[in-house]
């Protein structure tokens, strides 16, 4: 029975919903082994799921775990999600400003998966920060203080917990359906009232082309509107890594550095544009609207005083943070102007430095990562530093500068 | 990095020789895992390998044990393979056949898996029966006797031993590179100077349709000519089962009596083709004149001898082989002629009877099986004997006469 399944899908057959709820169901309870489900998730991942299939899929995962209900907190919740890219630093930038509102905001954050960071990981960075929040003090800490960053809770879509841990070291990440039902179930199941998605597309991100994520775009929607919950998706673009810098302790204090304003690049115009978008879903006025008070959130420094209150709130001492004392500048060869700066190689570069996970027991290094001196547009000479690497293993950083893609005036 | 190469062969890429070596030989080693193993076994049963790729693969399984070196007995070494399937005792049958004109044959079989058997499992039912001949043992007794059958030594082609076994749990057997590499890699590792392939097609094997076993068949060629073996490939019928019997002791006899004239059915026919085809390579002559020898050695009964004479010289007593006592005949609810029988049907029922084994790690009762009293093209009158099915279990039995398509004159 279980073999006849993932021949079916093998063959490019339609699974029924009582097919997936046996296999899935029976992963989750371990009659079906991890090499049985990396097998079908494969199969998945090249034969692709039909709607229908989908929407069956995400109602396994979701009805796996519990339903979390914030109906007693006042206001609409606006739940966030990013697909991921290296550099990804948005959730701790934009809850504060969307909090400090007056819009609660309550989310459930994962860990790093492949090339891409997760932001528990980056907030673990934090000496004394607490993760791990049951549901009565993240009920609580909301209704204090109006947001909380927090570990999906055990019972939260435990079906897509054990399977996204399989799909990391199994080749079977880059999935329309599988990303599609991982994300809205999840959500779903966190009890948000509306969800935004920042659907990131390039070389740094799990989709490649516009076109998946036009896909990718029409079945979120779908999914929430079986669901009765308004899904707005912003795509962006993840060519270059998002911001200055990648690596948990140092992508923190880059939060702390955009929301104080010290810090000013294309990340902070993503970190509107991504929260306007939240504060118009949740108040229901225009984005026009939305931007204004965002800003004003911003220059007025009450998103940075948010953004302290809830690190101290969860334990934190942004102050301990720690940096590794190990760095290697990478200087240019070149002279002109950089066009491009691959994403993709510097995410896989940070999990050699150990910021990443090869293996899904592999400990994270906070302290490690790279701090980029120069970003797209800007000109430099032979013998600028690039960027800094803070490491504390012996890699080979001979082509670092290659990263960047220079091409003169 | 073991998840790159899977994610290259989700998107139908092509793999080099050094990324097949790593993961391969990382998984006989311990450094790739089951789950990832299954996950790039089913990239490759969906998207397919190159020819380069085949030979490339079955290069690094030959090279993952020993390479088997017959040189020094004398004449050619014809080695034969079957894809496998219900009732096929061929084996049993050609070997002495051969052996009786003057060819050496040195076989390496393998046990039952699925519904299909396995040449082991048959012999093993005689009682003494010896199957673990060491390579010492394996050259006396081709030198005494000029035949030897007997279990693939633990060193052949370790590679392909470990990830059949995992194929067969992942809905990943049938897939035309995978199954070449298996074949061919074990079939060159066993020292064969030639080699001859029976492909099994229909609803009773693996392979279903004719389109799939010309693919195969030209592939096996392919690889052969690689390494300078001649290969012929026999593509033959597999819808019904092959001869009058299914379970390891029945067929025993079952081989006997063909060889001794007893019996006379298609599967006859079947083992003058294969063995007309191993004398016509091992001795360089026409078919024709191959026929003819074969089945001289079938009625001067010297083939029958070579069989007598092989299984007491592997420590074998045919006399003493047991039938389970406990039979169950099935009669015939129809009138008219047998258009076909359900060769999958009745390999899941001797599974189910404990012929053959539904996990790895069962044990066979080599007593139990079909043996059928009615054959395709027979007619039968209600009341009639289809088949008498022996025993030692409790199974339900009301469906099996329906496993005879009959249809009325």
């Amino acid at each position: 029975m279980i073999v006849d399944i993932i021949n079916k899908k093998r063959l490019g057959k339609i699974l029924s919903k009582e097919e997936l709820k046996f296999f899935f169901e029976g992963y989750l309870n371990g009659k079906v082994t991890d090499y049985q489900m990396s097998s079908l998730l494969m199969a998945i991942c090249i034969n692709n799921m039909t709607d229908k299939e989908i929407f069956d899929l995400t109602d396994i995962f979701i009805k796996s775990g519990e339903v979390l209900d914030f109906s007693d907190i006042e206001g609409i919740k606006v739940d966030k999600h990013s697909t991921g890219g290296v550099g990804d630093k948005t959730t701790m930038i934009i809850a504060p400003i969307v909090s400090s509102l007056g819009v609660p905001v309550v989310k459930m954050s994962g860990r790093g998966l492949g090339f891409t960071g997760g932001t528990i990981d980056k907030l673990e960075s934090i000496p004394g920060f607490r993760t791990d929040l049951n549901l009565d003090e993240i009920k609580k800490q909301v209704k204090e203080i109006g947001m909380v960053v927090t570990s999906q809770t055990a019972n939260l879509a435990p079906m897509d917990k054990k399977i996204y841990a399989l799909r990391d070291v199994t080749g079977t990440v880059e999935s329309i359906p599988l990303i599609a039902t991982s994300i809205m179930s999840k959500k779903i199941a966190s009890g948000a009232d509306k969800i935004l998605i920042d659907i990131k597309v390039g070389t740094g991100a799990l989709l490649k082309t516009e076109k998946e994520a036009e896909k990718l775009k029409k079945i979120m929607i779908q999914i929430g509107n079986f669901y009765n919950k308004e899904v707005r998706c912003l795509i962006t673009n993840m060519d270059n890594p998002l911001g200055t810098s990648i690596g948990n302790s140092l992508e923190v204090l880059e939060a702390r550095d955009i929301l104080l304003g010290k810090e000013k690049n294309s990340l902070t115009d993503l970190c509107i544009e991504l929260s306007s978008n939240m504060v118009s879903m949740a108040k229901n006025i225009s984005i026009t609207e939305a931007v204004q008070q965002v800003k004003k959130a911003l220059s007025s420094k009450i998103a940075y005083q948010k953004f302290l209150e809830f690190i101290k709130c969860q334990g934190g001492d942004i102050e301990k943070i720690q940096i590794s004392p190990k760095v290697v500048k990478i200087y240019s060869k070149k002279q002109g102007i950089i066009k491009k700066i691959d994403a993709l190689k510097f995410g896989k570069l940070s999990v050699l430095l150990g910021a990443g996970r090869k293996n899904k027991e592999d400990k994270i290094n906070p302290t490690v990562g790279i701090k980029l001196e120069k970003l797209v547009n800007d000109k430099v000479n032979i013998g600028d530093c690039l960027c800094k690497i803070y490491l504390d293993n012996e890699i080979n950083l001979d082509e670092v500068d290659q990263y960047f893609k220079i091409e003169e005036e």
